[in-house]
C-alpha cells in the first residue's frame, strides 16, 4: 500500500476526475458503499479467487474465551475489506432498488483491497472505476457500456487502447464442438485464459499434460493452425463465425455482431456531431475531424476473462504499450439474483485506474497554478495572513513560503509543486505593490 | 456504516469539491496515505480514547497453532483500519520528510473508522476534512489554518459559524492558580470538557463527587459566578486577562492576542480586496460588501478538546443550529517527533464533514443538469445509442430511460436526480429533431 504524495495526489485526482465526468455525462451516477461488508457475504463464492485474498476485520469485543474457542482465526472475523465493487454494488441495488429507476446506471470509483504478494504493479490498495447497468437485458447495455468506456479512453487521451470482446456462451459452444466434456470447460477455459502468455503451444502443452480429453486437445490445435485473418470492425455475423467451429449459436453471434454494429454507429453519430459543431463556427476546422472515426472493438474467440459470474458477452481493454489489461467486464445476469432472490439482468465494465493513471497526463485545469509569496522570516504574521487573504481573491491558490539562503532551489521546488507566479515579500508589501514575476 | 444514493453522493462530492477547492486556494496541498496503518502504530498512545475503538485487520496467514498460542485475540491482528488522519498524517512525515517542502501545508480529505455504538449522527465509517502545517513553528500556523477554515466555512455558505479558540497552557496555568494538583489536571479536564452539556453546577457537582482539592473546586466556583462579558474579536491580551486567574503566561496571551489579531487582518484584507474587485466593474456593488467583515472568533476559557496530544493554541467550530462541534484541532508539537524521533512543530483542524454537510447546500456547478432520451422499449440499440453519443456532444449529461406506462412518474424522478430537459424518443428521431423539452 502506498502514500500519494502531492503532485501524484493531484495527477490521480485529475485522472479520476476526468473518468467521472465522463462516465456522468453518459447518464451514469455515482454511488458510494462503505468499504468493509459483511465477512460472511465476501466469501459467498462470487469473488472467485479473489475471495481468498480478502483481508478479515477482527470481530469487535472478542473475548478470550472466544479466542480459546475458536478453530480458525477466520471465526473471530465478522467484517472484511472489499476485494471489488461488484460484490457491493450487488448488495448495494438488493438494499436499495425500490429508490432505483428500474434501469440502474451506476458509477463506483473507489479503493478495493487484497491481500497479493507484493510484486511490481500490484497493489494490496488498488482504485477501481466501475460501471454497472443493472436491469437492462438487450445489449444496449454492453453497447452503452463499451462506448462510454471508448468516450472515457478517448478524454484521457489514451491513444490505441482497444477493446477485445467475446461471449461467455461461444466459449462453451466452442469447448463442446471441440470436444470437451462439461466436466473438463473451467479447466480448459483457465488453460486458454494464459494464451496472450504463453502462446498457442504453451496451451496445447498444458492441456495435454492436464489429461483433459485428447482429442478435444488435438481439434483445438487442429483450429490453431489454420490461419484466419481477423476483420476489425464493423464486425459481422460472418466474420465471426469464421472463428467458430459450426453450430454456434445464431442468437449469441447476432447479438455479438450487434454490439459491434451499436458501438460502431454510435462512434460515427459522435464523430459526425463534433463535426457538424466544428463547422459551425469554421468550415476549415470540420475537415480536421475524420468523417471515419476509429472503431476499436475486435473479436476475440479465447477471450475468457477469469470471473465465474460472467453469463454473456465479455470485453477487455487492451493497450499496445502494456502487457496487461487496463480493464474488463461482461454480463452477469445470474449474480443480483443471489442477493435479492429474484433474477436482475446486469453487465459492467471496470476499468484498472492504476494501470491507466500511469499511460495518460490530462492537463491541468487551469493556466494559473497559483501564487507563491516568498517572505523573509521575521515577519508579522498578521501582515502576512491578511497579504495573503487579499492574493487569494484574485487568485486560483496563494502560499506564504518562507525564504530559505538557496532561493533557486525553492523557486524550482514551488515551480515543480505547481505554482506559475511569485513574489519576494518584505514589510512594505501589499497586495497592489506585490511585483509578481513568473516562475519559468 | 452507510451506502450513499446518487443524489447523497452528488451532494457530498460538491461539498467535498468546495473544501478541496477552498483550502487549495489558500496554499494547502493534497495528499494520501492507505486506509490501514499497522496495528502497533495505531495502539501507540497517540489516539487517545479513539485507540480504543480502532478495527483490527486479521494478520494474513494466521495458522490455527498462531491462534491457539495467541493469549489475546488482537495478538493475530497486525494492521488496522485509521480512526483519525492525524497518526497516519505523523508517519507519512516521518517518511517522506525529504521529499517535502520545510512547511509542509498538507490537505487530507478521507475516510476513517471507529467502532462507536451505533447511535443518531455517530456513524462507524466517516469522512474527515484536515489541514496540517508542519515545520512552522510560529503562530502563523494558526492564523493560517484559521483563516482558511473561516473562508471554507464562507465558501459552504454555512452562515453563523464561528470559531472559540483557548490555549492548553492557559487551561493548566489556570487549574494551577485554582489550586488544582498537577495529578488532577486530566481528570478536572475531562469534567470541563463537559461544560456546554452540563452547565457550571455540573461541573462543580461532577469534580466535588471525583474528591479533587476541595479548595480549587471552591475557586472555580468563585470564578463562575463572577460576572464578565465576553469580548468578541479583535480581543486583544486585556481582553483575555479578564478570564484568566492572575499569573497567566505573557507570552500565551500575547500570542492567542497575535493569532485573533492576525485573523482579523485577514478577513479585513480578504473583504478591502473583494470591495475593490467589485468597485472595478461596478461601483454600485462594492457598497454591496462590507468594509468591516464579520470576524467570527471568539477566546473561550474553558475550551478543552478531547486530545491529549495539544499542546499549545487549541480551536473548535461552533454552529447555533447544532450542540456539537463542527470541527477543531490544534498545536501539536511533540507528536512527529513520536515518529521522527526529532520534534517538528505541527498545528492542524480538522472538519467533521459528516456533521457539516447537513448544514449546507452548495449549488450545482452547471445549469445544464442533463438531457433525458425517453425511448421506446423496442428501438433499435445501435440508433439509440447512436443518438446518445451525437447528443453527448452538445449536452452535459444524457441519459437513455426506457418508457413506462406512467410516464408522469418516470419525468419526477429523472428532474430529482438533476436532469432539466428530455425528449420523447422514436425510430424517427435523429440529433437534428429531438424535440427537447424542459423537465419542469
Amino acid at each position: 500500500m502506498r502514500d500519494f504524495l502531492p503532485a501524484d495526489k493531484a495527477r490521480r485526482e485529475r485522472v479520476l476526475g476526468v473518468i467521472r465526468g465522463s462516465y456522468r455525462s453518459h447518464g451514469f451516477d455515482e454511488i458510494e458503499t462503505p468499504v468493509v461488508e459483511d465477512w460472511a457475504r465476501l466469501n459467498s463464492g462470487l469473488g472467485g479467487d479473489n475471495e481468498k485474498l480478502s483481508f478479515a476485520v477482527l470481530r469487535r469485543g472478542v473475548t478470550t474465551e472466544e479466542l480459546q474457542a475458536a478453530t480458525s482465526p477466520l471465526e473471530l472475523a465478522d467484517l472484511g475489506l472489499r476485494f471489488d465493487l461488484t460484490v457491493p454494488l450487488a448488495r448495494f441495488y438488493a438494499s436499495h432498488r425500490a429508490e432505483l429507476p428500474a434501469v440502474f446506471r451506476a458509477i463506483q470509483i473507489a479503493p478495493v483491497w487484497r491481500a497479493e504478494r507484493p510484486q511490481k504493479g500490484r497493489y494490496r490498495q488498488f482504485v477501481q472505476c466501475d460501471i454497472d447497468i443493472l436491469g437492462e437485458a438487450s445489449t444496449l447495455a454492453e453497447a452503452e457500456l463499451i462506448t462510454a468506456t471508448l468516450s472515457t479512453l478517448d478524454a484521457l487521451g489514451l491513444e490505441g487502447a482497444s477493446i477485445r470482446i467475446n461471449d461467455r456462451r461461444l466459449l462453451i459452444g466452442m469447448l463442446t464442438g471441440f470436444g470437451f466434456t462439461p466436466e473438463e470447460h473451467d479447466s480448459v477455459l483457465i488453460t486458454i485464459d494464459k494464451l496472450d502468455k504463453v502462446g498457442q503451444d504453451g496451451v496445447i502443452a498444458e492441456l495435454t499434460s492436464k489429461g483433459v480429453t485428447p482429442s478435444a486437445v488435438e481439434a483445438l490445435q487442429g483450429y490453431f493452425r489454420t490461419p484466419r485473418t481477423m476483420e476489425f470492425l464493423p464486425f459481422g455475423e460472418k466474420a465471426i463465425r469464421k472463428f467458430l467451429p459450426a453450430g454456434a449459436d445464431d442468437t449469441v453471434v447476432a447479438e455479438l455482431a450487434g454490439i459491434g454494429a451499436a458501438v460502431a454507429a454510435a462512434r460515427e453519430a459522435a464523430a459526425a456531431a463534433r463535426r457538424a459543431q466544428a463547422g459551425e463556427s469554421d468550415p476549415d476546422a470540420e475537415r480536421d475531424i475524420p468523417a471515419q472515426p476509429d472503431i476499436p472493438l475486435t473479436f476475440d474467440p479465447f477471450l475468457v476473462r477469469g470471473m465465474g459470474y460472467y453469463t454473456g458477452p465479455i470485453f477487455e481493454v487492451a493497450h499496445p504499450s502494456v502487457s496487461y489489461s487496463l480493464g474488463g467486464g461482461g454480463r452477469y445476469d445470474g449474480m443480483i439474483g443471489r442477493f435479492l432472490g429474484s433474477d436482475v439482468p446486469a453487465a459492467g465494465f471496470s476499468l484498472g485506474f492504476e494501470r491507466l493513471v500511469d499511460l495518460v497526463e490530462p492537463a491541468a485545469d487551469d493556466a494559473d497554478g497559483g501564487v507563491a509569496l516568498v517572505h523573509d522570516a521575521d515577519l508579522d504574521p498578521a501582515a502576512l495572513v491578511a497579504l495573503k487573504a487579499a492574493v487569494i481573491e484574485t487568485h486560483a491558490r496563494v502560499r506564504l513560503v518562507r525564504r530559505t539562503k538557496n532561493v533557486a532551489n525553492l523557486l524550482d521546488a514551488l515551480k515543480a509543486d505547481g505554482f506559475t507566479r511569485f513574489a519576494f515579500v518584505d514589510a512594505a508589501t501589499g497586495p497592489d505593490n506585490l511585483g509578481l514575476r513568473p516562475l519559468d
